[in-house]
């Protein structure tokens, strides 16, 4: 609630509540939330504070963007991709099939103008978003059986949502949407052979490797998920410059943190899953190549009706030729000379 | 100047002046100080003003440091690396030969403590230090001839300092010291055989490639270099709260976004680049291998004498064993196919 015009006070008493489309047990990513409130309530000694709750204290973890924009809330941390019911174009602020990896995605948003093209879709639903976490290339989930080729994911039943879904049918997967609480049950009874999650981390707390050991990588879905703080906009054009600089800037602090904490604790969980019974296994190419295709028939078909989609796709698929160019070059090299020597016990 | 004592007034008006190690051509990584004042000038409605100021306006590039120690300025951007004279433990804070790369040092600075340790150190020289930009790993940069194996190396004359030349002067090279605006003429008329600068954004600028076509990657010394706002530690302290946190909300958004530029403007300057005739090299497995080991005896040499330059480092060596170990799943394994079908031209 704004206490007084911006015009009338420069420092408001403002107090705002958060809901978050996550549980306080995914750590990292529900603590980009109390990150971001931290931050301006220090930066505002006190005015401006946000009052955080978990998925569910105030609205379900999928209803976050809806309560926004009705005013229940004035934000909320949440995945853009969650709403691609309303309309897919939603799925281009967190990640898409084969999209940009996370250092891309950062600069596609702040440099490659694609935040402000959400922002002019979000417009259309009342919403202002900023970009406030990134977990990665995250892994392709757990399998109760070896994947080999193409054909073992014909009947396949997968938890898997949205475009993503989508994708897979084309593969002959089918796709299930299952709550988060009901994912192992589902798993140890067979009544799903398949499930993806996030990445080591947070994949372990679910114990999903005592029912699943397959743990296949990566999820060429999600090379660099953003999860977002959601605005309502008329809250947030309401606030003073002063405490939108606030937010701006601690969202980016937050945006950073979320990668940083998943990238110092996932190899730790990773070492103890495979220590668990996890047996680690990339994707086969021929899945890559022809998921690789389903997606591009996907976008094909969702921009031939849909011009908000594909503008906002378009964009990307530029800024990714000329991404792609450059991150294969020093990066890369580097990167790959040093993985080798983690291989070799030199590091 | 603070105007008057925290404790007296809540939000007092404090100008600061920043000096640059950088000039103002090369606008992305000036750019960083102007993206942090920008951020507090309006999260404080103006009360908290910084002024920036480009490398020689107030002192020279490399005296930053010494001019926020003094109290001369209240801040820098500068490289941590810069003031190796004084300690080779300077090093850690930027980077080192074989290193982290950006997304790494990132966060074993926020949550491997890395940061932290390094201000530990920096407070023995009067100086705190924040993140404030990333250049991501840089090109191995401009060589008059083929660098084909390590005796290629033997008398080179290159351009390179610190940390970095004395590991090559293992290899055989020898280091030079040559004043930035001094390095064209100095490869022109072979004074030097080979320089290194930034990556293709920069380099470009200084028109390299028509006296030294031959352009390497990667820079193995700089694998994803930390650019930091160094602090006088007692002025820093001294802000109030609010301040302080805005500083580190706005340090963190121009880390990543300088980052963000570097990724979105490089790979037009690489094919421009190409087209005026640079010739693009990976330096070779057996350079790479023995620049590897010329590094690891040089970090023995210095921890054997140097207690703090040993704790940092060791921290950086634990933290990069992990790192690169759960960097090489997902990520790497995205990228990797991602950059296959860029090379295919399929994105």
């Amino acid at each position: 609630t704004l206490a007084a015009p911006a015009i009338a006070q420069e420092s408001p008493q403002v107090t705002w509540r958060l809901t978050s489309s996550f549980p306080k047990s995914l750590d990292i990513i529900y603590g980009a939330a109390t990150d971001i409130a931290a931050s301006v309530n220090e930066a505002s000694d006190g005015k401006f504070r946000i009052d955080s709750y978990a998925a569910g204290e105030i609205v379900p973890a999928l209803q976050a963007a809806d309560a926004v924009a009705a005013g229940t809330v004035e934000m909320a941390h949440t995945c853009s991709y969650y709403y691609v019911g309303k309309d897919p174009t939603f799925a281009l602020g967190t990640a898409i099939p084969f999209g940009l990896n996370a250092r891309l995605t950062n600069s596609w948003f702040t440099v490659g103008g694609g935040n402000d093209l959400l922002n002019e879709f979000l417009s259309g639903h009342g919403l202002y978003a900023l970009p406030a976490g990134n977990t990665g290339a995250q892994m392709g989930g757990w399998f109760r059986k070896e994947i080999k080729t193409i054909d073992d994911l014909k009947g396949l039943k997968m938890r898997i949502a949205g475009l993503t879904g989508q994708v897979m049918s084309k593969l002959g997967v089918t796709p299930q949407q299952i709550a988060g609480g009901d994912v192992y049950a589902a798993l140890e009874k067979g009544t799903i052979d398949a499930t993806e999650f996030v990445g080591p981390y947070d994949d372990q707390k679910l114990g999903f490797v005592k029912v699943a050991k397959f743990y296949y990588y990566p999820a060429w879905w999600e090379g660099g998920p953003t999860v977002h703080a959601f605005f309502n906009l008329n809250k947030f054009n309401g606030l003073p410059k002063a405490y939108q600089r606030m937010l701006k800037d601690a969202c980016a602090n937050a945006n950073m943190n979320m990668l940083a904490k998943y990238d110092a604790h996932n190899a730790k969980a990773l070492k103890q899953l495979v220590a668990e019974g996890a047996v680690l296994k990339p994707f086969s190419q021929d899945i890559l190549d022809a998921s690789y295709k389903a997606a591009q028939d996907t976008y094909a078909e969702i921009s031939a009706k849909n011009p908000a989609f594909k503008k906002i796709f378009d964009s990307q698929q530029a800024f990714k030729r000329d991404g792609y160019l450059w991150a294969q070059i020093a990066e890369y090299s580097y990167d790959t000379f040093m993985m080798i020597q983690q291989r070799n016990g030199k590091l």
